[in-house]
Parts: C-alpha cells; structure tokens; sequence
C-alpha cells in the first residue's frame, strides 16, 4: 500500500481550544501521524511518498469559494488586525444558528470567522491553510494512486477533515480530505463511491456534502450523537434527501460499545456497500475508536483492529484510507506493537 | 413615569467571555444599571417598584418551552457534571449552524449549551435565570403598568433581551424583555405595537420573534451587521415575512454615524410607526449610541439623548422603556451631570 504523506502538516498546530467552557490545550497535535508513520516505516508498510501539489480548483468540487477564499487569506487578515495576534490562534465566537443569515457575508473578520465555522474547538493558526492544502494533497493524491490501478491508498494526514462542511469548519477538521477523495474518484470514472466513515465522531461534513447525491453512498459508525459530538448530525433516521433518499446511512452506538457490536455494525455497512454497488471505497479512518482514546467512547482493542483490516479487505474493493480523529497519541494503534491495522491484510487487498 | 427594578439582576455577574479568540472580562456588568438607579433616584425620576412576579407561562408567549426548561435547569446541570463547575461560568463550544440539525434535543450538556445559544460571549452563570426571570418580571410589570394607563413605564433590567431569540440566548440576553413587553400589551388589548430597538446592536431576538406577525411592527437604527455584531441580521433587505411582510425594518448605519443622521433616521421610524397606527410603544433602550462605549462606534454626546426624548415623546404613545446596552459605565449618560433621556421630556409624555 502507497501511503501520502506532507510534512507540512505540523504547520497547523494550535495552542487552545474552547472545551466545557474553559480554554484547554489542543488534543489535536502533530505528534499524532509522526506516531503513525515510524510505524509505518518501521513495519516497512510500502512506499511513503509526497503528495502532488494539485491546482486549488479541484477544491471547488467539495467547497465553495466565498469558503475557500476566507481560509486562504485569514491568518493574514486576523494579524492585520492586531499584530500582536500573530502569537495568538484566531477562535470563532458567534454563530449564524437559526433565524440568522448564511447568505450575507459581513465583512468584520469575526464575523466571518463565525460564519465558516460550527465551533469554539478549531483554533486557526498562521499554518493552518498550508497544512490542510497538503492534507487534501494527499488525500488526493491517494485517489489518484487507486483510480491508477493501486488497491489501495492511504492519506496521512492532518488536520482531519470529516466535520468540514462545504462552508465551514469545525472538529479539528478544515478541508474535507474524505468527500475531496471520493469527489476524485467519481471525477476519475469510479461511478458509484461508497465512503465508510470509522472514526468514533460522525463524519457530520461528509454527509452533509453528499446528502442529495445517488453518486456517493455515505455510510458512519460512531458514537450516539445524543451524547457525542458533533451532536447535530449522526442520527438513524438521517437517510439522504432528494436524488440522495436512501444512499445515507448512520449506525449511532451507545457510548461503551465494545468490538462484537461494533463489528457485527460494520458488516452490516459493509454488506449495504455491497448492495450500492459501490466501485471503489473510500474509509474515513479514526483512531478515536481505541480503547484509551481521552475524547471518545469506545473499547476497541489493539488486536480488534487487525480483525477490521480483515473484514475491509474481503469487501475487495479498490480503497482510500483518510486518516482522521484519533487522540491517545502515544498509544495510538499503529504504536503499539501488538497490532496492525494495516499491515498484512490490508498490504493484500 | 415608574420604574420597575429587581434587584436579583446582580445575580447575573458572568466571570468571562468570548471575545476575538480570547477570554476577556465581561462587558456586560451589574454596576451598569447600579448607576441609571443612582441617577433616577437622585433626579427623582418617578417612582422605582420592584416587580411582580410573574408566572413561568407568560414566558411561552415568546420562547419556547425546551428553551425555558432548559435555563431554569442549566446551572445545576453544569454543577452536577463536576462540583469544580461551581467556580466558573458555563459556555458554549459548539453550534448546530447550517446543514446541522437544531430540532434534535442532544442529551449532552455542551451540545444543550450551543444548539439554545448563538455565540460564547454569554456566560451562564448561578444567578442567570434568577436575574433573567426578574428582568422579564420588569419588562411585563412595565407593560401591565402601560396597559392600565400609565404613559410611560421604564424596565431597568439587565441581563439584556433584544438578542435573546425565541430559543437561543446570545448577546448577553437570555429572555427577550422587550418582546415580552411587546407580547403582553398585545395581550392586554393594545391591537397594534410597535417596538422601536435603539440600541447600537440590531436586535434581532425581537425581529424573529415578531418576523412574520403583523401585529408587532419591529424597526431598529443600529450599527451596520457587515462590521457590527450580530452581523448576521439587520440588513435593510429584511421586511418581514409571510403575514408579516413590510411589517420589520431595519436602519443600518456606518459604525461613526453622528447625531445629525441618527436623529433623520429616528425621525423617520418614528414616521412609519404612526403609518402603521401603532397603539403602543416598547423602546428597547440601548445606552451603547454614546459617544465614549468600548464595544460601539456611534457618537452621540450627552445633550443629544435630551432630543431623543423629545423626538419620542411626540410620538404621543403609551411606551414601555426597556433596558438593553451600554457599556460606558462610568458614563453611561444618566450618571452624567449634563444629561437626561428620561427627565422632564419623557416624565411629560
């Protein structure tokens, strides 16, 4: 397996981010994929390789312009502001809820910061639109790499990118790495795309991206919204609108599950994947599912993992892996030398 | 003219708040409206009562009743997930924005936090509802005091309301006193109100709540949404809806507009209020039109509040006066020597 790779990730390192009221040090650090690849380079996983640089027009498949164009020029005008700021991660602070207009775009730089985002929790840095454009770069890439004939890609990447909207970020997450994926290979001649969503938090902006389409089948495994977050988004009766009515699919559960539940979920999205007809795949990768993980809720073991790289490979379908939430850094799965999520099996897809 | 004052207004005392990606002191403070009773007092402004207490269920006549629920329970819900809650505010970190649904009712009390808020700037504190409710109970008290035959009543509250829409807190406001004086004159027979927000924030709790009713005709002079909070609404584009089109309008003005212009402007809500044979008044008062206010940028000196009170006074309508901003404490016009909104002029409606 091909993995893509940016070291400009570790330009997006923020310093705090609003949690339960009070201001805490960002669980979304680099450190998180340097773990990840020495794993991957000490296991020999395949080749690590930089991603291409692609045109920032391919962007506008996933996201709209008015978006785009605020993340590429924000850490600019937010230490234009003040220059003392530059020390500083620019934070959100009121929202367009209900009743509130989206359409107009205010030109007060809070105010826009507002608008493209769902959250208090993503703190914009000076590096953060480098990192997350390298981030889509593999991501990609990666789609590239399978729609070339790979079997499978994976996009190692940060930050993550299932919660952005195609107008706002949120959840760590600036540029949908998932939804660019699986718009390039429908773009590249896959005609049905199934995205399989893992992480422990529902993958709320992929949805939503796709949620009147019958081109991208988007199914989720994570944590009961009623008590996890995104909170908003993630529900069962959440079954796609439109020309998208049924090719959505969410599998809330409870916070505690454990593997045997977990699994038998997976099987049954993996068997719906099937039924779509889907032609290749793409997997929003969380780590956050692991037992030990500080911000999320289930108990997934080291060695369960290896199950899941078997249960992905039998799907036998050509697969880009997008890496996103995942917290118990230094345990983080593909550190501990115990497991393999993606060794073996998933090198013989 | 009377003057309803609660003293559990103080109960309302927020530590910090959201304020371009940093916490900062509270702006909004119990000493704002400690210095307009000073200066009634000294002027002998009319009589100053403490309000009756009025039942939860004249509360439904604006918000909703999971929202009420909501933040008559919040406080002991935040303690009760940690004791150490007891010593800091709560506030709000995520945001059902678009694409994210708002009809759901999340367990998790962050996610009750952000879908009943619009911004993290309004901190929830042990005394909120307390104060909120006395607030409220001066703003209806106000009403009934109009409805029985006084010319003019003024609510001295605080927390603020005019943000506050029909389920979400924001802007400092938790419940909408000036739609709840609006509500009950219409309740109390008064077949057409009119509520005039000079406030320098648009008020855009009141125009939602009143958006598609013809019988509350909403108009505000206010600084620009494109650089003012709440930026999200106020535009002049923004006339009402369904039974309620032409009956909302909205006067922006560049932040810096001086007394000249505002008093045209004024003059000419004034104008359209008496078109639409309005029987009654609320003015949500927002003392944040003066010159010297850190979170406003119009300019109006001292002497110029004594013609607003002329201007108002010949519109010759029973009014309800209610409190909104202002943030110049010290200065807050009625603590100045040199001025008087609500002196002789307005004692002589």
């Amino acid at each position: 397996m091909i993995t893509f790779f940016n070291q400009l990730h570790a330009r997006h390192q923020g310093k705090f981010e609003m949690f339960r009221g009070e201001l805490v040090p960002c669980f979304e650090v680099p450190a998180r994929v340097d773990h990840v690849l020495a794993e991957l380079e000490k296991r020999r996983l395949g080749l690590v390789v930089v991603p291409e640089a692609f045109d920032g027009s391919v962007l506008l498949g996933v996201h709209s312009q008015r978006y785009l164009d605020f993340l590429a020029s924000a850490w600019d005008e937010w230490v234009g502001l003040d220059v003392a700021n530059a020390e500083r991660d620019a934070l959100p602070s009121v929202w367009p809820v209900r009743t509130l207009r989206s359409e107009v775009l205010p030109s007060n730089f809070a105010a826009r910061m507002g608008l493209f985002s769902m959250d208090a929790g993503s703190p914009l840095t000076s590096g953060t639109w480098e990192a997350a454009r390298a981030g889509a770069d593999c991501a990609l890439s990666a789609a590239v790499a399978v729609a070339g004939g790979e079997r499978a890609a994976f996009a190692l990447t940060r930050p993550p990118g299932h919660h952005a909207g195609a107008d706002f970020f949120g959840g760590y997450c600036f540029l949908n790495n998932a939804a660019l994926a699986a718009q390039q290979l429908r773009t590249q001649g896959f005609e049905r795309v199934a995205i399989l969503d893992l992480d422990y938090h529902h993958g709320n902006g992929t949805q939503a991206i796709f949620y009147e389409r019958a081109d991208v089948y988007f199914t989720s495994i994570h944590g009961d919204p009623q008590t996890e977050y995104p909170f908003y988004l993630g529900y069962a009766d959440e079954l796609g609108a439109g020309a998208g009515r049924d090719f959505n699919r969410n599998w809330p559960l409870p916070r505690g599950t454990g593997f045997d539940v977990w699994r038998a979920t997976l099987q049954q999205a993996l068997s719906d994947i099937a039924k779509f007809g889907a032609q290749a795949l793409v997997v929003s990768l969380g780590m956050d599912t692991f037992v030990g993980d500080p911000i999320a809720g289930f108990t997934l073991q080291t060695q369960d993992y290896l199950q899941v790289g078997e249960d992905l490979a039998k799907a036998g379908l050509p697969t880009v892996f997008v890496f996103e939430g995942g917290y118990a850094v230094a345990d983080v799965v593909f550190s501990n030398p115990g497991m393999s999520l993606k060794a073996e099996e998933v090198e013989n897809f």
